[in-house]
């Protein structure tokens, strides 16, 4: 099937999905790019596959179909619809992330999450959307390696009784290289500007800290990854 | 004085320096943001202050000249012409940048050098302008607290006698953690795509790379700063 018209019912489907609020309704979100779409096959989660070219298994689209869906500025070959997955699983290592909202720094924590063996992201309330174009891109498909869960931080950090908890604050916190760390660990990181919200740091036992040369502070991708890094030696 | 045209000659001069090559020519660039006009200050960088109050040492701009200027989508209160700074010195720790091309991961870069005490960046051929208005906005500062070089690196690495030179690949590359650095070291950082060209990994000694639990990567200002990280603990 060749699809040649932006007024396609399921084009119109498709560009709901650049709101946050319909992806999560419908459970739904789109990758572009080949390589994405391969991932998405081969863990399953492809609803409908859509290329420019006629290929067993995908719809065909025009050019200028897919460049209305596309959010990149040259225009990809391939795009899939696939399904969110949702898991309450808890991994040995949590990354959880509170009001991080750059999509390239959110991209690029789970890349590292990913790198480090910290399989399990849990995101505070006013992150931005996972789902987003932007965060998939910059994920490099780390995005489908992860799984995810949504909570309200100051509630769910007390329960990980048998975690070691450590948020990120100079403030009652102690240097990177003087801490030692278990198997099981969480490692909270905030905001961009704000850094971890008044009312999760309270609930946090214990911090860390990056030791620098001056007052210059680290963007949080960076400080997150580096901790991540000695996490994952010393376990 | 109060500018209230878009036409104003001052104006027109200022948009020129959208393009990276005007911006050369001129040796000027524009900073946007309070925040960022005061460090231009204090580094006596500024040729004129712009803010929408009527301030002593600053012309006025009405908001809606100040909007066509600026590339934020909240419009700030002052910007200011700035003159680029020049040097060759070669400080104890260097970055070298082989077509990094992102301005976000260029910025975090240049926050992490000056945070790790590498306060000369050495810009191969074909790295995205520093002085890109995204750049400038994710170095937070940190771009008035470096000194920059552009060089044709494999021409240029090879008179690093006195420093030991790394490059980050897998191949022909130790793991981090074995790795002992000395005080005067070069970390060279690839594209995000290909990595390091192979003309410049042909000039390059040494490697090093960071051990991943799988197949993935870092993003290059999250590996690039990892790597900073352990050369200045070390050194």
């Amino acid at each position: 099937m060749l699809i040649t018209s932006k007024d396609n019912p399921k084009i119109k489907e498709l560009m709901k999905l650049d709101k946050a609020r319909e992806r999560r309704i419908s459970k739904t979100f789109i990758v572009e790019g080949a390589h994405l779409v391969k991932e998405a096959f081969s863990k399953g989660l492809v609803i409908e596959a859509f290329s420019l070219e006629e290929k067993d298994g995908y719809t065909q689209l025009t050019e200028a179909v897919m460049k209305k869906i596309c959010h990149t500025d040259t225009v990809v070959t391939e795009i899939a619809l696939c399904k969110m997955i949702e898991s309450n699983k808890l991994e040995d290592r949590i990354l959880i992330l509170d009001k991080v909202q750059d999509p390239g720094n959110m991209g690029s924590l789970m890349r590292s999450a990913v790198a480090f063996g910290f399989k399990t992201i849990v995101l505070g309330l006013g992150s931005v959307d996972i789902y987003n174009d932007k965060v998939i891109r910059s994920s490099q498909g780390a995005i489908f390696k992860l799984n995810f869960r949504e909570e309200d931080l100051t509630k769910f950090i007390p329960t990980l009784n048998d975690y070691k908890v450590y948020g990120t604050n100079v403030r009652n916190g102690i240097p990177l290289e003087d801490a030692a760390f278990d198997k099981k660990v969480a490692l909270v990181l905030g905001n961009e500007g704000n850094g971890i919200s008044e009312e999760v740091f309270n609930v946090i036992p214990k911090n860390i800290y990056i030791p620098l040369e001056n007052t210059e502070s680290l963007n949080v991708s960076v400080a997150g990854s580096i901790i991540m890094y000695e996490m994952s030696k010393n376990a």
